[in-house]
């Protein structure tokens, strides 16, 4: 069985990131035959359609994204609202003709942050979905509190029943990859 | 009568952006005794918690900001939600202590786009609006088609209808201004 | 090949609503071997949980959905969300042992109204559409405007380009089903 | 000093309402001079736009919205969304000549549900509130979870805590509606 290609791309640039941080919980979370690359965004420009061809910075990421099954957004909330680096990709992202690079991918969602774990912001970007043809999986929903104790210093997921949830949904997204007409 | 201060910002970054031509048109349409700002945010970096201190480009929107006692966001569009560029300075701003650049602040939103002109992330930017403790006009609202005839070559609004209601929007917010305890 | 069955569901209640309009559209242009039941919420109660037992009038459309493999929703939209009667049979539905009604299946989303054709409202459809565990499709979207000719006095539809949006999307839900593992 | 006068709505029609509670509550926190009525619901029938005329039962509570300067919505949610009666009694009230009822009162928002405390209802009203030109205010939120222990098996609220924030944020009404221009 050849291994699911999955990108994870978190919103948050900082380096101790719990966003991050979930990000490698699912990729040690992963089901059997299933691979998770983690995208870096530190060096992305701001979209900006005076800009004549891609930055090298934006080609990697795209580059990832074209060899992914699916996608994992680890959303970074800021005042209610997504975190403009992990909107950013999306928008260079779906620039691509066809829009090759996302439509009809499976997607999943999760996020850290205040007391309901990104929830506002996972709302927005589910809109986002809409036009970009993603297909978020709607269950389940990963909502971990970044400040309750569940993450160490590093920002690595410590909380066993979350950890579980990460897990469980990986599964989820690698079966619908799975599931879907070659 | 002193002039009341207004700072507008736009999500688009490229030179010819109809958003920025919607701030122009909200300039040349204040009413009495007003003054309407544009910021410039094509070297604002993403916010990144690790960042120490502010970069020269933030600390001057941010004064621009400190001095205006209302804001325009002439809010972009991109894959239904918002250009990163504006959010991403709402995000800054966002970190100064008691929040004193925002909070209580009336704000008008107004935005050029596709056939919807960009409601579906004016939308997203009122929730945000929420935790800055901004204070949106309900109404007028400003809805622009930017792909319909309405502004020239350079983004410049030419609609007589529109700029009746950019117009209108402009009044509104000022006299917002003024009935607010001092 | 077995006929897909479908119910339509509008959330208006009044004899010539163009959203019923829109579902007897659907429902005249659907493709081969599919079926298409409206349902009748004209005296469906609010939901409260104090009610022991489902009135008939529930039941009745219950039973229609249980028959059903995919939904069409014609979200009327009142004051920039759903109208209730809309939510209220979802609600209702939502009660059923592990929502047995609903998860999983393909839903269509479609609505007129004003200028924007009911899409505040159905952003918000989208969001409910989550926690029932319903599949909406991305595209296409189908936004009507009731007020601009497209609607005869009847409620019926007449615009030609909106009919055939109307009828593209019910080959894609149907095709959807088709696509699901049995 | 004359009391302001304020209206509750919630949108849960079951007689040991949580949200119910909390209007109970927020009866019983009042700033001086205010004074809290409490809307009933329970016979008011789905907004139609075929019925002639306004039913008794909508008569009496838009009677009780003219008198009220300012609302309290207990913001019920179902399945990611508003509670259908609390959505509804808006939607009559709307109709009324240049939204008299409506335009311009200053309002609170809580709601009492799952973990999120109707957070995700409680965006989906502040949306409605757009077009119906009402004033919510931006803080404090309250978020109340109803299965944590908070309220009594009468739908009463015993959390001091959460007693505290919504007498904090009654007082916050009042004070808009005493800060307004006559």
């Amino acid at each position: 069985m050849k291994p699911v290609t999955i990108l994870g791309i978190a919103g948050s640039l900082r380096q101790k990131s719990t966003n991050r941080g979930l990000l490698r919980a699912a990729q040690a979370h992963l089901p059997e035959a299933a691979v998770l690359e983690i995208a870096d965004l530190s060096d992305v420009p701001f979209y900006n359609q005076d800009i004549v061809g891609k930055p090298e910075s934006v080609l990697r990421v795209l580059s990832q994204m074209a060899a992914a099954q699916a996608l994992v957004l680890a959303c970074t909330e800021y005042n209610y609202s997504m975190a403009p680096a992990l909107k950013n990709i999306l928008d260079w992202a779906s620039r691509e003709p066809d829009n090759v690079l996302l439509a009809g991918k499976p997607v999943a969602l999760m996020g850290a942050g205040g007391g309901m774990g990104t929830s506002r912001a996972q709302y927005h970007l589910r809109q986002v979905c809409v036009f970009l043809d993603l297909r978020p999986l709607n269950k389940p929903e990963v909502f971990a509190n970044a400040f309750a104790g569940g993450f160490d210093g590093e920002g690595d997921l410590q909380d066993e029943k979350l950890l579980r949830v990460v897990a469980e949904q990986m599964q989820a997204l690698v079966a619908k990859v799975r599931s879907m007409p070659v």
